[in-house]
């Protein structure tokens, strides 16, 4: 059975989910999927770096309080995470980057993934800073290389958008996009329709832990601009850089916004749309729409993210789901690894299929 | 570039879309899928059979009125639509099985997709009969003469479905799915929502296309029967028979349920749900649900169809989209049969892709 061996750049919420995932059904995948998973390096802003080529022990680190956690004193470990000296020189094969998204420069996210990819080894991540603000540079550096840069997570955590959109409307011509991409400013919406303020409705997304102490990205439509730039750019073969996509948020809407929006059955949500025009050039644009109810993102609610894919045959398909959450960006970035086993170490019949289906499999193949 | 030879069985409405869609944009689909199609046979109840092993020139075809069309006296043509002998002798690639769904054995629809399998061709189709009744011995026939069978269209239209669960979720454990499957009911549901009793609901949607004459297998829940059970036997690796599938329609609504349900918050909808217990077995059933307003399916209106995903690492995952029409039913055809191109004549990197994606991957391989 084959091995990926993992390098983990940032230790965060969503890096540490992978790592548990990796420890507490480490056994069950790898009989599933066909390959096991062992991560030979972790570094992280506060912990440090550790570094250990046999495969380090997840187990004793999880028990930490994430806090807490120090590699300083450990075999192998430094207080310096290193990054650039870990990316490039510790023998991994796969390169993990969840660090700090940056909206303005993608850094230092992007030389991360640049130092991976150049090194020769295959990247997936869930930031969108590099995959919105750099991702056209760094798919062709990826291709340079002969190796995968993959970033499911970085739109819809481990809801398959860009997966669904590659690998099941083949033959389809996707006219247009338009997605509920923020569960914050979605679940405000949804307070705002029960009534309450916006200051109000804030305070609760943020005592949920939906909003952050500024939620300025969230409410404001920064979050869903770089979302809908991965999006446009992947899905629609659109180039758009921050200052193509018009952004407007969520803020100046009013109690009585909303109140007349019901009165007339309608739901206002936090869109981004990207369109192709008549010219083949891609519009794009993140703002407050007041949703007829039969319009399939209407009924999105609360946390949930949807995705609405225009189709020239099918007109219009959606997939929904969760779009935020440890576990679920950490599966991402699973789908992600297995996405590249797929593409580089796979014949397509061994593609992992989910558990049930593979058992099937099989057990057809025996009895043929 | 490759090409595939179709021997189309049955030329209603699906199969003769797949023949326009052929006709029409052929150049353009093997442009972008790397394949060209071509029809070498075609039978029908009504029209006969016509054969032509170079090719049947479609558009004088379907330049004929549907209800006019006889193959007795065009070359190649006769009055009996021979499907035993054009579906083992002549020389085709895939069988595209299109007659009508028989609920009770799956025939003659069953013989069809017997013989083809074993005469070593691919089988797609969209007939409900075969794939429910008897999906796990086709498919175990299809293995043992390494061809494929292959189904989407069977359960919601062109809106991929099975594809998704089975190239989109690897590593997951989906633990339930629960369905809107039949845009007919869905459609009268909403009516019923608007005050209009049944019948009335019933005959607008006959008057729209939506429901047959004999409206009983839509209002009834015997077609979402069928189509659950093709769900249930293929992504939760079930083994159902009809009776293993309760089923209750919506006839017995009456408007008074459905006001109350609205004074709720709630929406009654038609739902097939089949969930895995604890045993490993799986329930399976077919009932109105008055759901609530945040379920995934409460939003999904009119002839619109979706299935929402259970599964432990994501929560619920739902794909909504078409679930009937000529030209969406036909283009699970093709997706079929791209599948088909995949999985015997395909390397992973040459996959079909989306046109713009594909357009951009060139670009990129070039500049690299």
């Amino acid at each position: 059975m084959g091995r990926y061996d993992l390098a983990l750049i940032g230790f965060g919420g969503v890096n540490r989910a992978l790592a548990e995932l990796i420890s507490q059904r480490g056994d069950r995948l790898a009989e599933e999927l066909g390959f096991a998973l062992r991560v030979v390096a972790i570094t992280d802003l506060r912990a440090g770096s550790l570094i250990e080529t046999d495969g380090i022990d997840l187990a004793p680190l999880l028990a930490v309080e994430p806090g807490e956690l120090s590699f300083a004193g450990l075999p192998g470990g430094d207080a310096d995470p290193r990054n650039e000296w870990v990316i490039r020189e510790v023998p991994a094969d796969i390169v993990v980057e969840a660090t700090f998204t940056n909206p303005t420069d993608g850094e230092p996210a992007c030389s991360h993934v640049r130092w991976a990819l150049t090194a020769g080894k295959h990247v997936c991540t869930t930031n969108k800073g590099p995959v919105a603000l750099a991702g056209r540079e760094l798919g062709q550096l990826a291709a340079e290389h002969g190796v995968s840069f993959e970033f499911e997570g970085a739109v819809l955590s481990g809801t398959p958008i860009l997966r669904t959109a590659r690998r099941v409307f083949g033959g389809l011509e996707i006219t247009g996009v338009q997605g509920i991409m923020n569960g914050t400013s979605n679940y405000i919406l949804g307070r705002l329709e029960e009534g309450i303020d916006l200051p109000t409705a804030i305070a609760a997304a943020q005592e949920l832990g939906y909003a952050e102490a500024d939620p300025t990205a969230d409410v404001e439509g920064h979050d869903v601009q770089l979302k809908l730039m991965i999006l446009a750019n992947h899905v629609l073969g659109a180039d758009l850089c921050r200052e193509d996509v018009f952004r407007e948020g969520i803020s100046h809407i009013t109690p009585q916004d909303v109140r007349d929006a019901v009165s007339k059955g309608l739901r206002w949500k936090l869109v981004g749309s990207a369109t192709r025009r008549a010219d083949g050039t891609v519009e794009a644009r993140v703002a407050p729409v007041a949703l007829p109810g039969h319009h399939p993102l209407a009924g999105v609610s609360g946390p949930v993210n949807a995705v609405a894919f225009h189709t020239d045959l099918l007109g219009t398909v959606t997939v929904s789901g969760p779009g935020a959450g440890r576990i679920e960006t950490a599966y991402a970035l699973l789908s992600d690894i297995i996405a590249i086993h797929q593409r580089h170490h796979a014949d397509d019949d061994t593609a992992p299929l989910p558990r049930v289906l593979q058992a099937r499999v099989l057990q057809e193949t025996h009895r043929g």
